[in-house]
């Protein structure tokens, strides 16, 4: 760990005072409403072009900007746009559609903040998030129904889930994990492989994924002779090579490996112990990364695709016009095999 | 892409009415000072106990949160610390250690929010930053002077820049990518090789970090008979390709891959070009990621280490309580080498 060594305070110089609209009022030689008028952008009330220059250039010249805070205490609600960060460890994937999504939800003139991961959890989570009274919150993840009522109340006009399950007076966009679980058993048994094991990794927050992929595995061999295995894995190479040492004991012929990144992880132990994929075990991912690609034999898996952020955006932009609407409930995973050589 | 389709707004039922912290006086039959005493935790006042409970009884019966926005408009500032969302693509070391310093924040009271990556730029996204009022900024990247200046008049009681170079009135977390190419080279250099190449990523955002580690990797064998030689790559597999067809024109006897995932990608092709690693090729990366483990031969890599969460949010405090003290800056980025296989 890098140290930063605690400096002793030098002599502080006093802070200067921060400029405010009535400074800029005074040096511009107009009200303190025409600066807000001009500064907020309210399209109400018409003001001339040399006004509004010269406002302009006065809080520049001050280094004035208008308080979000003040606008939306007059405005009674704010365009924050608040999304925990989501409690599991976020995949490229994630992370691209955030990113869509916060440009989408900015050309909306909304400004989004993450909050953090770390913190308060439950109900206690949604008052802290209350606190900065957004006028809709995206919750990754779980939130009772009792949080999205402290949400509401606080003046949240959209509450937006996304997980496996609608949670009451919420918008949900709901990620059916199972259907990701059966596309991959379902291939391998079209493979012709009939005992199949599913990785369920042993990592916090992710069980909330891999239970329904599971489940999704169990059902796509339902009424059929195949067996489908859970199989506890931790991320990292000790807890690989001990599940490798003991796979023949195992009699799979087959594993579904959670995702691309316990998929490699599970490769290399079954290649350093003898075992050929996919001769002898077939193995597919999910998530369709890079790094399959790179692996050899080539890895197959399951493609997911995540709803557009520009929906997203049109969604929660829509609830906020209209906060008394019945929720709206969307299936918004997609799931495709991608066969490659590795099944 | 999956869609979301629009559905026609149903019938709206009026939104229930915002509690208030006059609704909570009421109910709890005392005065709103009395009520923002309890629930803002304002240690100046003392209340008695039983009057606190009735305050918080009242407050969650009505379902009220504070409004943080009221809250920092009467303190003068917020404990709102904001981190933009870094340009770059982020790996698991930032990541971890941006939840561990938000987690640190968290335990001195401070509330961390993340503001969309994608949005305005330089001293536009200072300003879109000050319209928060947040009582601390850390800035990934890059800030000019001015939208220092600008965040300061707002009422940002310290900047904190985390980048290469120090910026005027802000405090600096200094990181030296330099001696990440330096030690990478150095240690090639030591293994008995002389002709090292250094991959310099395509994609937008990463040649803040590449360029000065070229630069250290130049500095590491000057004057000695080494050369280095920068190596354009995409991160994709064509590029990949094409590079590791042209490898033998080129005349290298190593290559430090920027990092563990570049490596990853450019080992693949150049066994796929027939060129052994390490025996024709040696090959070290950074960021000592799992993956890297994975690879056969096993990966050389470069380990960083980023300051502890604990100690830059001390230093945010410091600042906090003391905005006018003289800037501090901290060198911060550790670099080792890893010696395995590949190298």
């Amino acid at each position: 760990m890098v140290q930063i060594p605690k400096t002793p305070a030098p002599a502080s110089s006093a802070p200067r005072s921060v400029p405010t609209s009535a400074d800029v009022a005074r040096l511009a030689g107009v009200s303190r409403a025409t600066v807000s008028y001009v500064l907020n952008n309210t399209g109400a009330v018409r003001i001339s072009e040399p006004t509004r220059r010269r406002v302009h250039e006065a809080a520049r010249e001050l280094g004035y900007v208008p308080h979000a805070a003040a606008r939306s205490l007059r405005a009674g609600h704010s365009r924050t746009v608040l999304m925990p960060a989501p409690a599991f460890p976020v995949g490229p994937l994630y992370s691209r559609f955030i990113g869509e999504l916060q440009w989408a939800l900015g050309r909306l003139d909304y400004t989004v903040v993450q909050y953090g991961t770390t913190g308060p959890h439950g109900d206690e989570a949604a008052r802290a998030w209350a606190e900065l009274r957004p006028v809709a919150v995206l919750v990754p993840g779980s939130l009772g129904p009792r949080g999205v009522e402290i949400l509401r109340r606080s003046g949240a006009r959209a509450v937006v889930t996304f997980g496996p399950e609608p949670v009451e007076g919420a918008h949900a966009l709901l990620m059916d994990h199972e259907t990701v679980g059966h596309r991959a058993a379902r291939h391998l048994h079209d493979r012709g492989r009939r005992r199949i094991g599913v990785v369920m990794p042993e990592e916090d927050g992710l069980e909330v994924f891999s239970a329904p992929r599971l489940e999704g595995a169990r059902r796509a061999v339902d009424g059929t002779d195949a067996t489908v295995t859970g199989l506890p894995l931790a991320y990292e190479e000790r807890s690989a090579a001990r599940l490798a040492a003991r796979w023949r004991s195992l009699g799979l012929d087959a594993v579904f490996a959670y995702n691309d990144e316990y998929a490699m992880l599970l490769m290399r132990a079954l290649q350093d112990e003898g075992v050929a994929v996919p001769a002898e075990t077939a193995l597919i991912g999910a998530d369709d990364l890079m790094l399959g690609r790179l692996l050899r034999p080539r890895l197959s898996t399951v493609r997911l695709e995540l709803p557009s952020g520009r929906d997203l955006a049109a969604l929660v932009d829509r609830a906020v016009h209209d906060p008394g609407a019945t929720p709206e409930r969307h299936e918004v995973l997609g799931a495709t095999v991608v066969h490659r050589e590795s099944s």
